[in-house]
């Protein structure tokens, strides 16, 4: 429960999302849990949209009906004995439930059209394999059969990367294939079924002691924000980053080794840490999302589980500009990683500090600005202001070993002093960890009343960070009362992940595809990496050929028909190797 | 010149080469420059080898003569006049030397056919190509045309990677493509063409105030010990690594961004650090060694160049044993990891230390042993003990920011001491460090007189490198007579390369193609990666399938056709794509 409002409060949904209901399926993770705004940011969000507590009366859309449609089931009853003795009948599911459970992830597109009741691209069956015996199986019935084969892993795919375009067979790898293979303490390495969740995983490292026998306890070092509903097939076949990834790195420098079974045979890769004996087979399975096989077993790197050693911290810089030059020389001062590292432009920074109640500390704001440290004028952002000058929040925390940690925090704090930033302590930072899990039902909530907010994040190089942050916002500023926050966060001596957030009142599915696509052309227009960890799916796929360039995209297509010939393995668009007609007109429009 | 010698002196060759012979081809290095053994090296030789002075009277097969076969050059006029419009006549040559100049590597498989004038695999032609336009035409026309297309970088391949199995073109590209094409301080990243060799960029960098106008000096980290005779191309394509790799990474951790002419068009990659865009094509392209096409331009990563900040340590340890474990407690610490990282083994410590003249420092040795650092005994290794006991030198040095790099060296210290070793502090650094480019001119001097000196190294797990160093030292050891020492170095938190030098006296062919293929035997059946950093070439590609597994190879060969259907890029073996009847028959009877 939230604290009391004082004025109106809005029915906000508090309560469990029906058994069976389509609110279960696109509420964002556990069916018991919501997170609603304090009254402070339902103020903000009235005066943000220009709505007043009349359009908050009545929740819209909010799912409640029980799950039913009338898709018939495409496989006949022999194809599903088939399957059944593959991997025994209690574990094939053809009910609406089960079907639409899995034909969604969790991009606001997703959302829309669950709330909105749209059944498209439903499987005809859901699978529930126990085993890496049962996927090759199943794999190898699939491609003979012609049978379009689908994985769902965590579900928070925000790219349609788990939707059955072509019906068919669904994996839900959640269920039964979870399980640790082998935990290796010399080498540092885990071997884990690909359907094993985040917090699983963490599990078992932070128990090991207990659990394996080991001298001490690990951690996984991969805490995306979808960690608890994500997994760590879909982290590694997606090439997703942690929001740590600035000290222990993006996923596919974490994993070592991985096991597919393909149409064209099993795939199992070494787990050396280097070598130099030709292309490297990990770096070319890691990203094919699915159209090349489906992940069986994952070999992951761990590390030490050391938490009494985080020194956080905090800084506000006067300008964004201050706050990139200090975050680069940061990364490039050769001290070592910090783990978390995230920097918010001035509008970001503007809600953050409210969200953290640091405008209700009677004289902080007053104080900042006599400081120089301006206050981002948030009016006439939502005006279609795109440059608007603000304070920065920069926050972070360095981990590993105590001196080690220890003198980056030092090193940080010397550069940020430098360039004329406030340190703001440890306080900042434990508010953002706080939330960092659970800000996503907060999206539930706002969505109930018509507030739509969804993300798209990418990759630039320092030289054209500045130039893609603006370009990107003059687009989702060029549609009025919208919020457009970014961060700089998963660093390198070359460049970031910009993380853009947009938030507007908007609830037909035509107009968030039209902006939504609009902000993807201004991110590839202006040179950025179209995904930095988000993956490609079938959302962002038109726009991978003008990002890779055709001789590219052709690798990549041949590396497909290698792998699946018939075009079995999440087909319908998966990283742009079968686009269909309507796709590739959108992209030779655009590019 | 060296030292005198107070007893008989072997009359070593320290003249230059002659002009136009054998010798300037095969022979390390600078034309000019050679290194000969001191007086107790030499001693040491003929005691090992069971030799005498007289074994050393006189150098034989030093290729003195003036270079001159009789192998017609097999392209036409016509086909030569294409390529002379393409790059212009002057960087067009035919003669005997030019041609096989560019034919051989410097492994020793290499070096005893240039002794014995074994001419074979010549290239019809040389080009010495101006830009990535001219190699882009040049690989279009042989293409087109199906000849042979080769390339030759800084020519200190020992995996028989330049050879030009089926004659045809040789790229030359050290003499005119060699340039730097961007440099970016903001990112820190440099653009340059193939052929520019080690020492070129680094100067470039060092000297990145005066040249660019940079704020401070750059390295860029990568030193391999053929660094003076190697090339940014030839590091790239084969994956190499440089002696710093534990700090700085290996190869295809600095390379971000590749440019390639392929005859199925141009391949260039984007130079962001992470991504999330499909498969990564730079991990594809890396390790291709020619074989899909030629790499023109590279973007790499740099670093502050701050070798003030170095903090140079050596320990001995009691055990091969206490010397893993610590090297491996090192590289789990998470405070960053060392530049140069180097443990030797029993055998490689009491050579190293005979080397650096510990030997004869009055009473040394014996303190060791009174201390408890038993000296390894050399006379029952050579008799074919395999698992002798004795001390075992680790050296290396920090580097980085200053703190970070004291930092690291006091955790460093703690481990080492923590089990049973000695701090030796600097010196035995200082004396690897001045050996380190320089150690190679020594294996022409001691192979005038039928003393072979070859190297083979291998990536294993923490779990396995006891295991893969037995059994390698096994095989070496039933040759009588022969020194095979090793060092473990580039490490990771999950393993490291094994690194086996073996010396014996030898000087026919097969008798060394039967034992490197012995040893080359013996790293596989270990289950270690079969090159951690010197690549396949055509030396080692009867053994990939069997390391990689059929389907893994598959993947490859499907990347080949695609890229280069034909079979005109660096054809005859590379990276086992198009292996002949005779390596196919090895392949199969062995695995």
């Amino acid at each position: 429960m939230s604290k009391p409002y004082k004025g109106f409060r809005p029915p906000w949904i508090e309560e469990r999302a029906p058994e069976g209901s389509y609110r279960e399926i696109f509420k964002w993770g556990d069916h018991t849990e919501t997170k609603i705004p304090k009254e402070s940011l339902y103020k903000m969000m009235k005066e943000i949209f220009k709505m007043t507590d009349e359009d908050f009366k009545e929740p819209r859309e909010i799912g409640y009906d029980k799950v039913s449609y009338d898709v018939p089931v495409g496989l006949g009853e022999d194809k599903l004995d088939a399957l059944r003795a593959i991997v025994g009948a209690a574990n094939v599911r053809t009910d609406d439930y089960a079907r639409l459970s899995v034909a969604y992830g969790k991009t606001m597109h997703d959302l829309m059209r669950l709330r909105k009741k749209v059944i498209e691209n439903i499987p005809d069956v859901v699978l529930y394999p126990e085993n890496k015996e049962q996927i090759e199986k199943i794999v190898a019935y699939a491609s003979e059969k012609k049978i379009p084969l689908y994985v769902y892993g965590g579900g928070s795919s925000v790219t349609r990367g788990v939707e059955c375009m072509r019906g068919g067979i669904s994996l839900d790898m959640r269920l039964n294939f979870n399980k640790v293979i082998a935990f290796n303490e010399i080498n540092q390495t885990i071997t884990v079924e690909a359907g094993m969740s985040g917090p699983q995983l963490e599990e078992h490292l932070n128990n090991a002691v207990k659990e394996f026998g080991a001298k001490r306890a690990y951690t996984c070092g991969h805490f995306p924000q979808s960690f608890e509903y994500s997994s760590v097939g879909g982290w590694t076949v997606t090439r997703g980053a942690g929001q740590n990834s600035t000290y222990y790195g993006k996923i596919e420098h974490i994993v070592l080794g991985q096991e597919y079974a393909t149409p064209a045979g099993v795939i199992k890769t070494d787990d050396y840490a280097a070598k130099a004996c030709g292309p490297d087979i990990n770096q070319i399975m890691m990203g094919s999302e699915g159209a090349f096989g489906v992940l069986t077993h994952v070999t992951l790197r761990f590390f030490r589980y050391m938490p009494e050693n985080r020194v956080k911290f905090s800084y506000l810089f006067k300008s964004w500009a201050d706050g990139q030059a200090a975050a680069r020389e940061i990364m490039q001062g050769e001290f070592g990683m910090p783990s978390v590292f995230r920097l918010s432009d001035p509008e970001e920074t503007e809600l953050m500090l409210r969200l953290y109640g640091v405008d209700e500390i009677p004289g902080a704001l007053k104080i900042f600005n006599a400081l120089g440290y301006p206050q981002f004028d948030i009016n006439k952002s939502l005006e279609g202001e795109v440059n608007g000058e603000g304070k920065c929040l920069f926050l972070g925390w360095s981990e590993g070993e105590k001196g080690f940690a220890r003198n980056q925090a030092r090193q940080v704090r010397k550069i940020c002093t430098a360039y004329g930033a406030l340190p703001l302590g440890s306080f900042p930072v434990k508010g953002w960890e706080k939330g960092r899990f659970k800000d996503p039902y907060l999206r539930d909530a706002m969505q109930d009343f018509g507030i739509m907010t969804d993300t798209l994040e990418c990759t630039v190089n320092w030289d054209n960070m500045d130039k893609v942050h603006k370009f990107v916002r003059a687009y989702c500023k060029s549609r009025p009362n919208t919020i457009c926050t970014t961060h700089l966060s998963h660093a390198y001596p070359q460049g970031a992940n910009l993380y853009f957030i947009f938030i507007t009142k908007m609830s037909e599915l035509d107009d968030y595809l039209q902006y939504h696509r609009g902000i993807l052309d201004h991110i590839q227009a202006s040179g950025a990496a179209i995904s930095h960890h988000h993956g490609i799916g079938k959302m962002f796929a038109p726009w991978l050929e003008g990002f890779l360039g055709s001789n590219q995209m052709d690798i990549i297509r041949c590396l497909k028909k290698h792998f699946d010939p018939d075009d079995v393995m999440n087909p319908g668009g998966t990283i742009a190797v079968d686009l269909d007609e309507s796709e590739k007109r959108y992209l030779r429009e655009k590019w």
